[in-house]
């Protein structure tokens, strides 16, 4: 490993987003994106495969902090309390950072291979959400209806976060929009 | 065109699926199930743009279903009933073909292209859902709430009904699994 490089990884995700944002993510390198963060493409490649994988490298941690906030839950806590629980603690560790979600979404949007792996990150986080609920003792088709429906109400709130004008919260939205699945499901 | 090939489009469906499943995905040369269907090439190409395509051929078909029985349902069937009514019409379209779906799944979870693609398909059918409930006056979040819920179901029912030995038909599969979506949302 070269010499410390003070919050390396995250002054790599700045520089990828804002030149994705102003050049487009197919006219960006990894050489441009090193130099304006100030580092090497060495550094770069130490923390990411390739250019794409600046955009997802958060991937990991959401879904360890899904999966280990529904193990932790209370025991009699029901799959779907389970699952916002998890919701409210992935919001609290995205919510303070809309205008980066933006910019990294206006990218994602732009191309249909990133819009592929966006949907592939989706899959697999509701996969890792059904397991940990199976982890509780929830059976099947429970604990993958649960997954989904948790990972659909995710995907509307955080659309509807980056979207409006308004300054509702992310917190705040999936909440809402979990009661709004109930009403639906249930036919209102 | 050519010549008139009774059914040509069902014959090469048919020999692709079982050219992938005996030699697999990668393997198979669109000569190949040109010939086993006892077709030209030329033909195979009039009907799909490459060898990933045969397998995706129905996706457009279902759409169109899935959003003309929304849209046919009647004034008063709230969202998710409109969305239960598509997903009964999906089933009746694919019910009767238990083999041929799971010989499809087992191709397409094989390879992460397929696995991708199948994800691109049901995001896809889950907009056209949202859109077509839209067309009826429904709101959003309400919209894209009840289509991804109606696609989450689809996707768990069929993999339960092409999982399963026992006999129960997708059609009766899916109205259990929405009821149990109802109940898992509710908080049971």
């Amino acid at each position: 490993m070269g010499r410390w490089e003070p919050n390396a990884r995250g002054r790599l995700e700045q520089a990828a987003l804002e030149l994705y944002a102003e050049r487009g993510y197919e006219q960006t390198t990894v050489a441009e994106i090193a130099k304006r963060a100030g580092l090497t493409e060495r550094t770069y490649f130490r923390h990411f495969a390739d250019k794409r994988e600046v955009l997802f490298a958060g991937a990991a941690a959401l879904r360890e902090l899904l999966v280990t906030t529904v193990a932790d839950a209370p025991a009699d806590a029901t799959p779907i309390d389970a699952v916002a629980a998890a919701l409210d603690a992935v919001a609290g560790m995205i919510g303070g950072r809309r205008e980066g979600a933006r910019q990294r979404q206006s990218v994602i949007v732009a191309n249909a291979e990133l819009r592929e792996r966006e949907l592939i990150k989706l899959a697999a986080l509701s996969a890792g959400l059904a397991e940990a609920l199976r982890g509780r003792g929830v059976g099947e088709p429970a604990a993958s209806l649960a997954a989904e429906a948790g990972i659909a109400v995710f995907k509307v709130s955080f659309e509807q976060w980056i979207g409006e004008a308004r300054d509702r919260e992310l917190p705040e939205i999936i909440r809402q929009l979990l009661d709004e699945l109930k009403a639906v499901t249930a036919g209102r």
